[in-house]
């Protein structure tokens, strides 16, 4: 491998690379990374070079997402081995700025998303939201990029960003991509470098419980009694399950129905879980297969 | 008068405006106002003018930077007298959009400030200053201007706005401008329109009072002496203090003095005031004259 992708770590450089792009009539994608890259990222880079010219890959574990008691200092970092794997790809620019560069030292601005950064990860992750919104705010006009990619294994995170481009303007079209799964089905994430050989070898029933779940509730059980079945069943399986829900996939309201799925009449479901394996959290979500017409 | 301003009032239209102008290789300021146009407003029209080639003025009566109490309703709206003013210095562009399109039904983001929104009027308006930072980022990334200029007349706002540019990236210098006082001495507001002819007459007191303060502070008055003498001096005219403070220009810290000051160590100082004369809150501020070299 010859192509090394070129890193840069001030916004000025950034913006300099960026600027002579767009002077040559080029169209910018930006997928936004924590690092400790895996295929789930990667999908995500091909994504945005099908969409755009030019790729631009933000690689920074932002500390405003974590809380105090999280993993900020554990969380998986490998530069070396990032770069690498986007050199492969051919990223054309590898964005990874210092902590001091994105958050001075009397920073103080915040965004936060209301409603919809409510319940499910917001619940047990009170300031998270605002945390990813403010950081992602920041990467959209530091790169201005035409397209940003994020995966919908973060799918309130996704969710979260709609919105809020929307509401602040920001002159940018945010493309959400499908999750990427291992062999046995678990969705790909950084963290699951954290589970122990047997909780690796359990980690998959997360996403086989909410895929029945899924099929089940698409042939007309009801909502309410596969949420019962769903926890027993994570539970049975050695989970702590964090929540388990059917939400509306357009604006995240809960659906509440305890009979069965009038589906012509019921908006697009997902049904989304959170749950521990030892002291590993888990996420994943999935769609509730479209009615057939009736 | 023959030239008219054009009006655009969707964020299609405006950026189609800018985006020509970009590609003709021209510069743009942006003034956001809220309408009501007076003398003060018109001046910083005239400092964009030289700044840049292309000056937009935005002209939007913000409610989310109202308490439910304050006067969003009654409000001074004039757009046809705002336009002929606007027209006369020949503003290039005029940018009202309707409320429905800058706040949607389910809008749910919120940019908040700390630290430097607090105390001033953030203390008397709680929500204010979100308000207004969730608008002007709005604006910023509608317009897309390289400028944007405020008044010192609301100088904690134009610091708050200064933190939020710095904090998210947003592409834009921030200019302020100096307060525009009528003849006796009284900062040019849009709600010195709400004074009774008595309440006007009165009104340049506030001003008298925190020049006088900053002129004796500068020649090594206390500083706390000076407060207390200035909120005895306005209520015996009348006024009902809202707050007189000294404050750190450039970081609207607090300055605690109660002994002379010691010119050649402190950093620079402003005094503020909020009062009231009848239902119509009055703010204004100065700075304290440069300590000579000693």
């Amino acid at each position: 491998m010859t192509f090394q992708s070129p890193v840069v770590r001030s916004i000025t450089s950034l913006r300099e690379v960026i600027t002579g792009w767009y002077n040559n009539g080029k169209t910018v994608a930006l997928v936004p990374t924590m690092g400790a890259l895996h295929e789930g990222h990667l999908s995500l880079v091909e994504l945005a070079q099908k969409k755009a010219d030019h790729t631009v890959v933000s690689i920074f574990v932002n500390p405003a997402q974590f809380a105090p008691h999280e993993d900020l200092d554990t969380y998986p970092r490998d530069e070396t081995a990032d770069r690498n794997k986007l050199s492969h790809l051919r990223t054309n620019l590898i964005y990874a700025p210092p902590r001091e560069q994105m958050y001075a030292s009397d920073f103080s601005t915040k965004i936060s998303v209301e409603g919809i950064s409510n319940g499910l990860c917001g619940d047990s992750r009170p300031n998270f939201f605002s945390g990813v919104a403010t950081v992602v705010c920041k990467l959209l006009l530091q790169v201005s990029p035409n397209f940003a990619i994020f995966g919908e294994k973060d799918y309130q995170q996704l969710m979260v960003i709609r919105r809020m481009v929307r509401d602040l303007d920001i002159p940018v079209q945010i493309i959400g991509a499908p999750i990427i799964r291992e062999a046995d089905g678990l969705a790909m994430s950084s963290r699951n470098a954290y589970l122990s050989e047997q909780e690796r070898s359990l980690a998959p029933k997360l996403q086989e419980t909410i895929h029945s779940m899924a099929v089940n509730i698409a042939m007309g059980e009801p909502i309410g009694d596969q949420l019962q079945l769903g926890i027993t069943s994570l539970k049975a399986d050695g989970f702590k399950v964090d929540y388990l829900e059917a939400r509306d996939a357009n604006n995240l309201a809960p659906i509440y129905s305890s009979g069965p799925v009038h589906k012509t009449k019921l908006p697009a479901i997902r049904i989304f879980a959170a749950a521990y394996l030892g002291k590993t959290r888990l996420i994943d979500n999935v769609a509730v297969p479209a009615a057939k017409s009736q």
